[in-house]
């Protein structure tokens, strides 16, 4: 008796129809890739002189996203988006990428189409090509996605290569995802995908461009993405290069809650105390320092090149906060100007 | 007041120590990674004249692996051998792997580093380095395994290249790894690990060395791994090279039941009557048809090669069990000679 076609055969199809690309439209990046999904492996060309950037990074429901909560179109973007943001911190293009994805029955059919949109909009928007994966069967929905990019021999920025009195920068604003996440939690019911108040914290955007410009103009001296908050991260980076850190408080780019709710907010607003704005000044700080999920980009220049950082790269601002000191301590100097010990206090799983 | 490490950093510090090789006794392969564990990603340097393969597999808790039944050790090795074997498959040489894993508080002690024995085992054997990866908390054992492998230019072994008229073979023996699951799940408590009767389904080993000399001396049409049962995958290798297939239900390396029994339970066994010996036939061709987790080679030659195919290579024995055939379906032979279908009724985790 001939059975009905193996049901993770037809997520495949599926995810297999929506990535295929007619073969005269497609972008020269994707002849890397010789065989895509449907044989053991994917088969990828490198590029000559270049070496290959390996990245992975978990999405798990409950963890990462609420599935009653965040759009499944924004689950599919972010998934990728996170992972091609460590491809960013090396400097790197990426190029391809693979899918592992677990899921509930009862979510293949309208909630996986819009995952799949999302996923397919941010693979277009990163060049980065789907190159296979693994699908399975599972109550919670868990996804893992590989990320493999490319850069010039020698030229990735790394983690372990700062120096002191090196300046530290970083790019856009800090502590506006988790910001956005406190708003999301506080809304009642679906999310509006296309609310401009929760774009960041659900629509991500890897800084590719300007970490691409840093490691070929050979500005920066070492580099990170800032995924579970400044404290950590900076943490991380000084511990690799065996160096600390100066922050100057006063000189982070820190979200404006009161315009944020504001615009998120319905009700009148009176005057605000100065109290008021001192708590809110301090919240801010602390998104800011703690804050995680902003993607967004944290280098370090030697003095000598900081000149040739401009304030605005591609519409994203990039400021100075602070040096790499030979003391290993991370340090905040705030408007005291007593500098007190800077501890690792974003996001961590095992906390 | 300063904080604990924090644990994840923790994690990740054991897996380094665990891997790290010294620069004087690292093998050249691992010289390709310039930069693994502790950056956002890491850096792989590819051979030249070479394509990178790429494959990641699922081991979730529960559905591949029971966690108070196998031992961490086996499931450590298994989530590395079941992704390498598709680096075989394509007939490529593993490189290096990215580790994505979840685990329960709990079992980041003894659990943990049984765990990372049994991975490192694998690591060794298979030559195949720790480049990178993605720790969180859970639940549940969630692993995530993406390997990196190479393989000559244009070498690679596919799926989709099979020809009518080619021979069709398989290595090993079939349905072992189901059979052995069979026992494993019929035994009380806690499983030794050393049983000789539970080695294949706990150990499995990828038929590197076989692929490789299939690919290198082109013998070999087309060819995939069996991981989830010969009446799926030949049907899978079939609709990708649009080909049909003719099997010899009399030619299947099946597992002796009987023999395994034996050693594998204890009391005394009585002489056996034909039915008795006719349900066993039985049951072992149906292990053979749709058994899953053998990883065996399946693969095709054509008929003009295939004297070139030995009856044992490197100790694994070679079967021819049927022929590539023009008309589209699957068809068993067995004793009646009178063709059926054969429909895949092997692993489908949304069946």
């Amino acid at each position: 008796m001939p059975r009905r076609q193996s049901s993770e055969n037809s997520l495949v199809a599926k995810i297999q129809s929506k990535f295929s690309e007619s073969k005269r439209r497609a972008k020269p990046s994707s002849r890397q890739l010789s065989i895509a999904i449907g044989d053991d492996a994917a088969l990828f060309r490198p590029m000559r002189g270049h070496e290959t950037i390996l990245t992975c990074d978990w999405s798990l429901e409950g963890m990462h996203f609420l599935r009653g909560k965040h759009p499944a179109d924004s689950v599919g973007w972010k998934c990728l988006a996170r992972a091609v943001s460590d491809i960013a911190a090396m400097g790197g293009m990426p190029r391809c990428f693979l899918l592992s994805l677990a899921l509930p029955t009862e979510l293949t059919g309208k909630w996986f189409g819009e995952f799949l949109d999302g996923l397919h909009r941010a693979a277009k928007a990163f060049d980065c090509h789907l190159a296979g994966g693994d699908t399975t069967r599972r109550d919670e929905i868990l996804i893992n996605v590989t990320v493999v990019g490319e850069i010039e021999r020698g030229q990735a920025l790394r983690r372990d290569t700062a120096k002191a009195g090196d300046i530290l920068f970083v790019s856009g604003r800090l502590g506006e995802a988790e910001h956005e996440l406190q708003i999301l939690r506080s809304q009642r019911g679906k999310i509006n995908r296309r609310d401009p108040d929760l774009r960041k914290h659900l629509y991500p955007e890897p800084r590719l461009a300007l970490a691409q410009w840093l490691a070929e103009k050979q500005l920066a001296s070492a580099a990170m993405d800032l995924s579970d908050g400044l404290s950590t991260d900076v943490a991380r980076l000084c511990a690799a290069s065996r160096v600390g850190a100066r922050i100057d408080a006063g000189k982070l780019p820190v979200v404006s809650l009161q315009q944020r709710e504001k615009s998120s907010r319905c009700g009148p607003h009176g005057p605000r105390n100065s109290a008021a704005h001192a708590v809110e000044t301090d919240g801010a700080l602390q998104l800011a320092l703690h804050g995680g999920d902003d993607y967004e980009l944290l280098f370090t220049v030697p003095p000598q090149k900081a000149g040739g950082i401009p304030p605005i790269f591609a519409g994203v601002p990039l400021l100075s906060i602070g040096e790499i000191t030979k003391s290993r301590k991370i340090l905040l100097v705030g408007e005291s100007r007593v500098p007190t010990e800077l501890c690792p206090a974003g996001w961590d799983p095992f906390r």
